[in-house]
């Protein structure tokens, strides 16, 4: 068992879907990539910042998941990022309606000691300077995982590929693979990615599931064919969490066990988007979880016969 | 070993791709229907019509790949039905810039006596009155499979469900799929269309894949990722003629039997799309699908051990 950092924001969401909307609810990508972390019971600690608005109990709950927060800055004179976002029909596209930075615009990480050596990082997505400022703390990490969008080769391309040079795995959805490489074909894209640095790059394509490029080798996982996609907020960081937490617990970083960890994240983002924000996480039984990741061998799995 | 007819067009295409133009080449659902079908050396018969037009040595190829042509009518004083169509950059998207049909808008199906008891029917993208005709020639299929687009749906719906009413296995795009059904789930759109007669559907969703489903069953088969999708042209005719080619070769109909018919019609599929019209599949050989196959394991295959 490796112990895992995780940075990423800690936040409220308030969400609108063709199914309904919410109040101000939990949210960010600490928040979910932790709580997909946890179904594999990891040493985890999250770095990130809240306001004094933030709840005690969410504290509280995160914690229960074994989540370390005293990484977890709280300015009690401040307040939490906020975003709020409407979803489309078709649930792959949505409208950005606020971003309120507050206490994150002067969010300056702090890892705890306990912390500093442990093996696995995952840099959810947040400024590349944020996510480099944790890997300057760190003493000798593993393996590296980092998340990002295309809000930041926008707008800090530069401090982007610096991060992208010191990671082992990139995780970033299809059209900003697209953007980062300038190519179309997603083979391409990878391979030009991976020239930046890292070894291994995932790309996320939503409900069309992920593919992992290693440098001769690649893997794919679809997502889970569901009757309802209720709330597509989080999958992506809750893949994260869970391929993360996977290659933590397991302390193999082979290409073959990344495919698992692969799996594993596709499992839960597949509960991810079954409810309103991160609800579904909160429950998760591991039960649940092996039943998911044998419908994934079903739905998957053949066998002819080569001769 | 099953026979198989194949009803469907036998055309010219003339394609425009980002990567560069044809001339009029050999095209038509029939034509790569048959050539995916002919990998696994089934008796299959073509059931079509040409005019006076059409290349002598195309009918000798298709001959030479084990196609019964005798259903094949020729027109002598007609033209061949002819399409032309230029892809956008994605490669997802086309336009139509002519439709001639020619001798297509007086086809009158004749499947050969020797034919009439095939155990397969392959009803390629066609009138669905057409397609009708040819199921009433037949004296008992075990397996019928057809293919339809939702120029059918606007134009002739009535028929369309007609024809659904009496076949086994519907394949589909994803979005004629959500416009058949009414639903945009593509779970849900398989479900109804289930309802309306078929015991199987699968949906095509191009670069993204294809998945099977049954009443409790469903499978997926993703897309082979390529450097270069070259010409699109045909791949999803391609991947009806290897499904139907392996099940008419292996004569097992089963839910996973028929997973492993999807593999293979998305094996053949993606060597389609590598070249210009059906010039891929024309030299295809044994080896390089049995490596095509191979490859769809190691990009699907994973071994979690669940404990």
């Amino acid at each position: 068992m490796s112990k895992l950092v995780i940075v990423g924001t800690v936040a409220f969401d308030a969400i609108e879907t063709p199914f309904g909307k919410t109040e101000k609810i939990l949210g960010g990508a600490a928040t979910y990539i932790g709580l997909a972390a946890s179904q594999f019971k990891v040493k985890g600690a999250i770095v990130s910042i809240v306001g004094g608005d933030f709840p005690k109990e969410d504290l509280k709950m995160l914690e229960s998941k074994g989540m370390d927060l005293s990484g977890l800055e709280i300015v009690e004179e401040g307040k939490t990022f906020f975003w709020s976002g409407r979803y489309h029909n078709d649930m792959n596209t949505r409208d950005t309606l606020i971003t309120d930075l507050n206490v994150l615009a002067d969010f300056d990480p702090q890892v705890p000691q306990e912390y500093t050596d442990a093996e696995v990082v995952m840099l959810g997505n947040l400024h590349p300077l944020v996510q480099l400022s944790v890997l300057e703390q760190m003493v000798s990490p593993n393996l590296i995982v980092l998340d990002t969008m295309n809000f930041w080769m926008d707008s800090a391309l530069d401090d982007l590929q610096k991060v992208i040079g010191k990671v082992d795995v990139v995780t970033i959805n299809d059209e900003e693979a697209r953007q980062l490489s300038g190519e179309y074909s997603l083979v391409k894209a990878a391979q030009k990615i991976m020239q930046m640095g890292p070894d291994y790059v995932v790309i996320k394509k939503g409900e069309h599931g992920a593919l992992l490029f290693g440098e001769d080798d690649v893997f794919f996982a679809p997502a889970m064919p569901l009757r309802e996609v209720f709330d597509p907020t989080g999958a992506g960081d809750t893949f994260a969490g869970g391929f993360t937490g996977y290659l933590a617990k397991t302390g193999n970083f082979s290409f073959e066990n990344m495919k698992n960890a692969v799996i594993n994240g596709s499992a839960l983002a597949s509960f991810c988007v079954e409810k309103f924000g991160p609800e579904r996480l909160l429950n998760l039984s591991g039960k649940e979880m092996f039943q998911r990741i044998q419908q994934f061998k079903s739905l998957t799995q053949f066998d002819i016969k080569l001769t």
